[in-house]
């Protein structure tokens, strides 16, 4: 997955800046136009989901501060929270060293998992089995 | 992203186990055989990277304890820090609510990033701009 954009940027210092819109044109999106993005909750650090976002999501999260991903069963923008109430609100951004991933860091509503759990993560796996976790 | 298998696991409650098994053949595997992998530092909480493995990788992390990915780019397993010293080792395997996502905890030696940062998601954007973050 070379991105020779992204390997520039390695030597980048802490602090140093690169306007978004250009970074955003250089971003790995999918032959589906999507990106992966896992969610994890600010304050706790857990970690809640992954979903997918397409360029306009990813847009219209940053500018709402309303974490919108991309549908894949429905084909469309899906504002988390929309229907179930269950809001994330975006404290940070991030994006990792190859630009094919993002990392959303929220303030979650509610639980994010559509089973009411708050996290998706909900099984423990070894080689034997899988139990169901508290999360 | 329907998916009976994991529908049915649902109403299972917290403790309730099944054969990992009966589970790995469930999990979700893109068209290349890949399934995404988050991975977590244990003790901190912090997301160090997102790669992916195919259902040989899940099998040996689980049994070797050692994390291991499917490298895209090289084409071939990829026990994590088998060149660069910097292992992984597993402490929880987690699976989500759909069965198309892993999240791995680990005990991290050293940096988790090609570049030596300890986490992959080393740039925080807003729609104006992203700043290279100390992670």
């Amino acid at each position: 997955m070379q991105n020779t954009y992204f390997q520039r940027l390695e030597s980048l210092e802490t602090g140093q800046t690169v306007p978004f819109s250009e970074m955003a044109k250089q971003l790995v999106f999918n032959a589906q136009g999507l990106i992966p993005v896992i969610t994890q909750e600010a304050k706790s650090g857990q970690v809640l989901m992954m979903a997918w976002m397409n360029s306009e999501a990813l847009m219209k999260t940053l500018e709402t501060r309303k974490v919108t991903y991309w549908s894949r069963s429905r084909n469309q923008l899906w504002i988390k929270g929309e229907t179930s109430g269950h809001h994330q609100r975006l404290v940070n951004l991030r994006i990792d060293c190859d630009g094919d991933t993002l990392l959303c860091l929220v303030e979650q509503t509610g639980p994010a998992c559509h089973t009411k759990r708050k996290s998706c993560f909900y099984f423990q796996a070894t080689a034997e089995q899988a139990v169901v976790i508290d999360v």
